[in-house]
């Protein structure tokens, strides 16, 4: 891999060394520099301090994590061993609240080490787990796109070649996944096909995930994009230019409210108020199957105010970080809101599309019912 | 006037020069510089290029325009004088195409000169005029602030004095105004009569005017507040965090439409789907009496897109830019959207508050109809 040729996955075990490699998201665009996780504690910085982010890389950062854990406790007694493992996974699965992916791959990867097998073999297990996990994830986001190009594909007819405007908030591409991405998978499955796209990109404040990383994408890929201000949506969308409104989705309730990047509500609001089709795509990952009213249930991370107080990019070739309020005024950081399902047009899936309602959610994944 | 005492208007005639002094907004919070303007170019660049913005500062900014319109074209002929200054008002109303007010206090100081006076007298006419203008805007606030007062009272009872959450959009404070503000009119003077407040201020990107102007005026006045991104307030919203939401305009039809900050629509649908009063407080000047369809008759200003690429702050003693996207990505900046009167609760106005109905309006301003 060379500063030319970025990595095609934002997560790669390193087979010498049986360390993690991720791309550092927090200095993208303008910087493509690669981090080795080595240890539970380096993993968990790197899930709290966003290097990685994204619900699905989230999860198979933690899969991996367990990797790391087994690892580190290698010299233990057997049984200490297990303990240890144990206990580290509920330290990973602390690292973010908000994401349903983390405990789930966290908790996958420690429920096929049995105790009864040999200590070597946990290692083992937990790397295998680890792969599926983040292969399925791919193969999900692949399924997703493929699902999901129908309804750009439907957009398009009458549009007389005019691309189809699709509006997406903070950065549910394949940097926040393994591979594809999840909103961005029918886009660039569209854009593969020849069906003209544009994509309107909320610059995603406070941390820029849009401006910074799904325009980096989409550049990348070569899909036409415009990155606009989290507060240019409803103008779009009461000008008529808006066709689809594509995001991701942190954790879903079995009744379809879903937890994204905070501001994702708004533009469902305005989505609505112009009879715009409201979509997201999701992984069944992010399903919290327990969850029944995503408002009152979901909990909200609360970040650091310095995070809205100051902001991050490039001057000259160096990036800094300005703050734009007085030095006195408190700030608040509250990282998700909730969109309730009354505002969702539906779901995309890996199992294919669905309406963002129980009865429905059920017919594509019954075993969960 | 020194550095630690700030001017208490953002516009002033210095008497001994015949010049117009302004705050230059485009480097607050982190500097207070004032600039002198002499001609009208140098008033063109200063609206454009938003040394001075918000509607009714802009309304005053090219009155005073006038006056140096009068002055520049003093050798002339006076058939040529005046019509150099008709032409040189065409020239100070395009400079912003959404406020109206500049084009209502353009007008009103250019009929004030009647071509059959002595040239001499028309700078005179103009600066009294301005003068005026200027006054009556101060008045005007004062007065909002008075009638607007009302509501925050009525939300503080029953909270067992827990404050009054009031969430704000942009800067509609006294930077944007004379004195008073009109947004922030009520919240002074809520906080000048001790009733507990507490104001959630939206950074309003691209030019962040909340985070940068609001936020710095709440400072010098002491009146608690927190910082937010756009993004939040639905989340506020949600969770029961925000009591009252209050906002300025640029524009207001007939019909109770407002143009105002981009976002504020989103806002406006917030408060609508959580059941927040959403008020717009406004001096009539912002009235545009032909209009009856804001979304559709309202000209909205496209703005460089490197005010949306770039964020201005401060690093360390600096204040520099720096770039958020990549450099290849292009961006839009669209700098205000319409809210239509079914989603507003009210107007605040100079005498008083009304629906936002065309049937109200007449109520309190029955000689535009």
């Amino acid at each position: 891999m060379t500063a030319h040729a970025p990595p095609s996955r934002p997560i790669w075990l390193d087979g010498d060394t049986s360390t993690i490699k991720v791309i550092d998201q927090r200095k993208l665009p303008h910087q493509v520099e690669v981090m080795t996780l080595s240890t539970v504690d380096e993993v968990i910085f790197a899930i709290q301090d966003m290097v990685v982010r994204g619900a699905p890389l989230i999860g198979a950062t933690g899969a991996y994590g367990v990797m790391l854990a087994a690892v580190s406790g290698k010299n233990l007694t057997p049984a200490d061993h297990f303990s240890f493992i144990q206990k580290e996974c509920g330290r990973l699965k602390a690292a973010r609240p908000t994401a349903v992916n983390l405990g789930w791959a966290v908790d996958r990867v420690l429920a096929g080490l049995s105790s009864a097998d040999s200590p070597a073999s946990w290692i083992e297990t937990a790397r295998k787990t680890a792969e599926a996990i983040a292969d399925e994830d791919a193969e999900n986001c692949r399924q997703i796109g493929l699902h999901g190009v129908s309804l750009i594909e439907a957009l398009s007819t009458g549009k007389s070649g005019a691309p189809v405007n699709i509006l997406t908030h903070c950065n549910a591409g394949w940097l926040a996944c393994i591979e594809h991405g999840t909103a961005t998978a029918p886009i660039y499955e569209a854009f593969r096909q020849n069906i003209p796209v544009h994509v309107w990109v909320d610059e995603t404040r406070p941390l820029n995930q849009g401006a910074r990383l799904t325009a980096w994408e989409l550049g990348q890929a070569k899909v036409p994009h415009t990155v606009i201000t989290d507060n240019a949506g409803g103008y779009l969308m009461q000008k008529g230019l808006v066709d689809l409104v594509m995001v991701g989705t942190d954790r879903t309730t079995r009744t379809g409210d879903v937890a994204n990047k905070i501001g994702t509500y708004l533009k469902a609001l305005a989505a609505k108020d112009n009879g715009i089709p409201f979509y997201v795509a999701l992984p069944s990952s992010t399903f919290d199957w327990n969850l029944t009213d995503g408002v009152n249930e979901i909990p909200i991370e609360s970040r650091n105010p310095d995070e809205v107080r100051f902001v991050q990019g490039l001057d000259r070739d160096k990036v800094i970080s300005v703050r734009v309020p007085p030095s006195q005024s408190p700030a608040g950081n509250f990282a998700f809101d909730v969109t309730p399902a009354r505002l969702i047009t539906g779901l995309i899936t890996e199992r294919g599309i669905c309406k963002a309602s129980e009865k429905d959610i059920r017919r594509l994944f019954p075993e969960y019912f």
